[in-house]
């Protein structure tokens, strides 16, 4: 039956109704201001509202960045809303009798890549969103893995350099500090001071040393040296963490999405190839393949939905 | 029902008995001489077989080191014996009727653990077999996790130090090089050549400078500064290791065997220390606790003979 | 015969005539604008002509921060001011007769220790000013190092961790991301966000999460554990600096300067068991001692006078 | 005036009588057992008497592997011979009346190169030199660099990784670990196991998994991708800790020596390669250049009987 997803992104809301292979029969979106959450609250509440007065649904999953309660239910740490410990189904609950999820953002857009994207013919699988942080979701035997604390596929906060690039969250050298939108301008802007001379592309297209994520995308695309470098800096990585994941996890495929991604192959062939450079015991077991996602940013709404009716 | 569990050692066979409760009615052991694959298939036939007589089974379950096929019947990489690709369940299984599985060692005794030792209680559980190397096992939602390819739970393959220790898979930096008795043996020969002032009793008890394992344990237990810095270094990544588990799989519990282990809180209390000081988003969600194992050297037949009956 | 020495801070200007034994004998000091280098030049030659009118003096030494050119003429590279390949001498030299040389700021402050502070018995010595940055000086023999290009001494700039911290010159993993004032408040406000139930103490000193160098220094020597422990961090680091100069330039003395150091032995302590830790050999080959700078914040100025006249 | 030179190796002697220009008149060489030191010296002796029967002769140089006393007269700790503070110049003395003196074996190669090889026309030079280790040799304005204690020089035992590769030192990450002969044919026989598939060529030349240096450049002299591979690695790490020297003592010239750097360019190439993208403030500072070697094995005889008479 159809289930409406929402996806609670820092400056905008995506609602959609979400039928049971995957499609979204209709859609609504509102730019947000992430200061204000009591408005948030309510934006959710109304789309939620109008998208039932021609739908019928049977549940709402809501997607939001952070950490979430096992039985989730509440935020517990918000990244990008600071809500802490808040109770945000019984919010959105009041007034509506549907029953409401919530799940971290990263795992919805992993479940909908595993129902119906890359990873549809898959039975594990992990998925790593490469957007301006790293967000990881990961299904073992058919089902998401959430953990004993609802904290599972928090793949960003693996320690990949010990004494390594400080962490949003205060560690050093985090898995995102290096695979992330993050990284990708954090070394595009250190590498206009340490090699001046290779950084005019980049330089001209942002108009000035800061650059961002997609000015990096566009340099490389075109050709630009030091921007094809930057984007294998970062495949290395990714391709590094990737083979920790199979050391643990052992999925046939890793799902590659988010803003980043957009790269392709820029940043997937790099990626693939540090994989194999990477992977113990390679010969002697099975090996997954690396792919790019297939839903782009509707992933995260089509999750929640399918989460939220199972 | 009773069900037969082996484990197959680099330079021992154990087979025991084991009732549905974990016990062990009854039990055999051989010694072994790894050189010798077929003679060890021998043993392994002729334990099953007099076990047989005088117990009443309905399975048999084979515990060997190292990468096992996805179907349980073949062991694709051995790292004591130097099997490759080898049909194990089927040289075994000559002249018994009785259904047969071969499992990775380090997953059977971090079943066992699961099913009726330290991680009893628990529904997610990771457990780290710190003996020679470095073992694995991951429980989520009270299934052994196997991966698409049967390789998941190597954990001692995932990288810590980029550059890091050579690992005898041919890879640098792996956990098993920091947090094994291979480690702990290394660091300390390599003490005595950085501050011979302070290696004196380590290399008393030894005999000189080749140090074994139980002989920093030992020294450790009685005091040695150098012996009880030496375990603390290996908790130190031992802990790191385990909040990258926490990242990933989210488990209420690690679960710290081996040999190693018996230096008990000299190797655990550093090792919590260090987990507390790695795990990202501390405070804002649930925290496992890290305990020793509880079944000793008996966990890879009991948990083998378990895995098998299911 | 005196000579006047003149050093060129960021926020301050300060100059004073120096006696041949590295007394003071009469001082100015003037706030400056980093912003208007027009005007911090006119202070100097004001500084420099009031300060004649009651003195002789044979010569001017002149300390600023960056890089110096090999003639001891120019500022190649400033980096509190934004001068680039700037002929400082030129412009200083209007109007008076006495010869003039630029010097890097940690040169002048590591010679005027060597001559008349903590390092007058060697002759072999480095110098690490740990101020904001980590400055460096080394003497060789009795000579001030300067090397081909007039760029040696820049120990921070030495690369500590591969992958490491981002440093501001566009590198990773530099010494100064590890052992300065702006390494200590980095990790001082990522503890903060890490371990937010032992930061109280640190929070409260600084009214806030924007924690400065001073509020730890305090609360250290007030026994805070976590100041002392992010003081022990930071000496590790530069201790193991200190151990990688002992095996490249093989000094007697290592001193210790700058704001950060007058922590004393909270930071000099660790410092000292991270460098015997470290040292190669330890134990077959001569040691440094590892001590405090004496001269205090008019080091550059004593020094950059003494160089000014040799 | 003629000096005579020796190198005393781990399994050769080379004696001979070196002019003031460098050239070398006469030379003899004896294979040695490095488990019989008291052989070792009376070759020594042997060579000596026996060249000065020929020869008119000022003093001698003696160029040994290990650290070495300040005032020339000791080994403290011989790395090839076990020498423990021997006190090697009496010993040879006996029965003669010319000056001795004991060098480090990489400080005479070093300074053989800066008198009479690649170095002659620079003032301030450092050499390495890629043996089985990694020795090296600084000059500064002229004069070989020993510092307070012998020790300058000891570049192979800074610390390039934490946590990295075990060294003969007992620490971990010395460079010497990642840019030596050893390093290479770790890093070789490494690949084997790691990527089977791309080690045919090494392994064939080798007759088996056992590669040695000379395997890895005549592999990669014929183009082979694995072995250009491992030179781009070892010149990855070589560069790496020539900007480190750059940032410490700024030479104009670094020169690489030693057996692995007869791979030339494979080798050379990449370290420059690296060296440039890991100086600090490129652009803005003078930049040395790096130059292979130009005497051969020859260097460090020559270097010893030059230093002798100096």
């Amino acid at each position: 039956m159809d289930a409406i997803g929402v996806d609670i992104g820092g400056t905008k809301i995506a609602a959609g109704v979400v039928a049971d292979d995957g499609t979204v029969r209709a859609e609504r979106r509102y730019d947000t201001d992430p200061g204000d959450p009591a408005a948030i609250e309510e934006s959710v509440i109304r789309a939620v509202s109008e998208l039932r007065e021609e739908h019928e649904v049977a549940a709402v999953g809501v997607a939001a960045a952070g950490f979430i309660s096992p039985r989730r239910d509440a935020v517990l740490f918000g990244s990008n809303i600071a809500w802490r410990d808040h109770p945000l189904r019984d919010r959105l609950a009041a007034g509506t009798d549907l029953p409401i999820v919530i799940e971290n953002d990263a795992n919805a857009a992993g479940w909908a890549e595993f129902r119906f994207g890359s990873g549809r013919d898959a039975e594990h699988m992990v998925m790593a969103t490469v957007g301006t942080g790293l967000g990881g979701a990961i299904v073992v035997g058919g089902c998401l893995l959430r953990g004993a604390f609802g904290a599972a596929g928090e793949i960003g906060h693996m320690q990949m350099v010990p004494g390594g690039h400080y962490c949003g969250c205060g560690h050093e050298g985090c898995w995102e500090m290096y695979a992330s939108g993050r990284a990708l301008t954090r070394a595009a802007r250190a590498a206009v001071v340490a090699y001046p001379d290779r950084a005019g592309a980049l330089v001209d297209l942002a108009g000035g040393p800061k650059i961002k994520g997609p000015h990096v995308t566009q340099a490389a695309q075109a050709g630009d040296p030091l921007a094809v470098e930057l984007f294998e800096d970062l495949g290395f990585w990714l391709g590094a963490g990737i083979a920790d994941l199979a050391a643990i996890v052992d999925p046939e495929i890793a799902v590659i999405g988010g803003g980043v991604a957009e790269a392709g192959d820029l940043l997937l062939e790099p990626a693939r190839e540090s994989f194999r450079s990477h992977l113990s015991a390679r010969g002697y077991r099975g090996e997954l393949t690396v792919q790019l996602a297939e839903l782009g940013n509707e992933a995260g709404m089509v999750g929640a939905a399918d989460l939220a009716r199972t």
